[in-house]
């Protein structure tokens, strides 16, 4: 592998690393040594310690004073809190969807929805890339209602949060097949509400769908599989 | 000035820069030049780029590709979309507290709130030690719930948030000087509806204070004086 692109070589090895703690090749506690990391990728290790910088501010390591980075943990606590947070935020992004557009404004999601329908229709087997294909069409609903909202800050604080969400989708989805089905089945009811102006419904919607995920996480979580 | 303690020094230099962008020293929109800042405060520029990382998770600063980084703006755009995502997390911090706590457990929030007020009496002038005591007396409440909500997403969240909104209570409070009044009161408000065991109380003062702050900000930035 290579790097090349100067002014976004950190932002590279953050996604590099970061797909990496993502899918589970390197595990929480893992640590991540900042020159082994410079003299695998061949970069400076400046350049490393930015893009520990960038993985911190996306919840995926920890940085100690004299210990250095670490893959962050799992555990159920930490589940909770992170779901938590997420599921306030994206309740707030549905609602401000809704503050400012009507529901006949809104046909445009309809077609997201499509696309996630097709991305699931099209799979066949399980594994990581359906999983990252069905993560991505979803994080484009997400993207889409950015648009609508124009909140730079919750746009960044969502965004910051999608890696660590996307490893706990990671655990959920290679385990469960029917996950892709309650997927596609929550687009379509998002869409509906959106579509229909209906804010009560729509935060119902989002709130049932991240419990259904965070209790699906948390029961793997418990198996002991991934902690 | 010089800086010691070299596992913070990025710490320090983002401590120290964010200081003169919260009180206006450097204005929004004015260029930060890591050469020129590395010169001034004699350290690498790598430190100095791990800093801008650092402001720029703080909402202090924007990174661009190829221009560097700048002053992030305070437009009525701006100031609005960060008062929605921060009384929202704000609100959420006040109902976790509620949820976990009883009223009677509450008791030592009251402790907090008279020392606020001690140093609200003790001023005798306005000016930036002023405004900079109670914005401090004020996060000590902010803190003291993180540790009955025990959420490190939430507290990092709202943490990341507190420069940006340390800037925009700088503008209020060095204009209005009866802004010390009505955080007193705020507190006083926020610990009986906390000690009352009264959510929706709770949310409401949270609300109305932080819709309060908003209003004086952004009638300030009307007036052309800090945008």
């Amino acid at each position: 592998m290579r790097f090349q692109a100067p002014e976004s070589l950190s932002e590279q090895i953050a996604q590099h690393l970061g797909q990496r703690i993502v899918t589970g090749d390197l595990p929480p506690g893992a640590r991540i040594q900042e020159l082994k990391v410079a003299g695998e990728l061949n970069v400076s290790r400046g350049s490393v310690r930015e893009a520990l910088l960038l993985l911190q501010r996306r919840h995926l390591v920890e940085i100690f004073p004299r210990r250095g980075a670490v893959v962050s943990r799992l555990t159920p606590e930490l589940v909770n809190s992170l779901y938590d947070i997420y599921i306030n935020l994206l309740c707030m992004l549905g609602r401000k969807v809704l503050e400012r557009w009507s529901g006949q404004e809104l046909t445009g999601v309809m077609g997201q929805v499509r696309e996630l329908q097709a991305v699931i229709d099209a799979l066949n087997s399980s594994g990581a890339d359906a999983t990252e294909n069905v993560i991505e069409a979803g994080f484009g609903v997400m993207r889409y209602a950015y648009d609508l909202v124009e909140n730079p800050f919750l746009e960044e604080t969502l965004e910051n949060f999608k890696p660590a969400i996307s490893r706990t989708y990671f655990v959920a989805l290679e385990n469960f097949r029917e996950e892709l089905k309650a997927t596609a089945r929550f687009f379509r009811q998002l869409a509906e509400a959106a579509t229909t102006d209906d804010p009560v419904r729509l935060e119902q919607v989002i709130r049932d769908f991240g419990e259904h995920q965070r209790h699906q996480v948390l029961s793997i979580l418990g198996t002991g599989v991934n902690a």
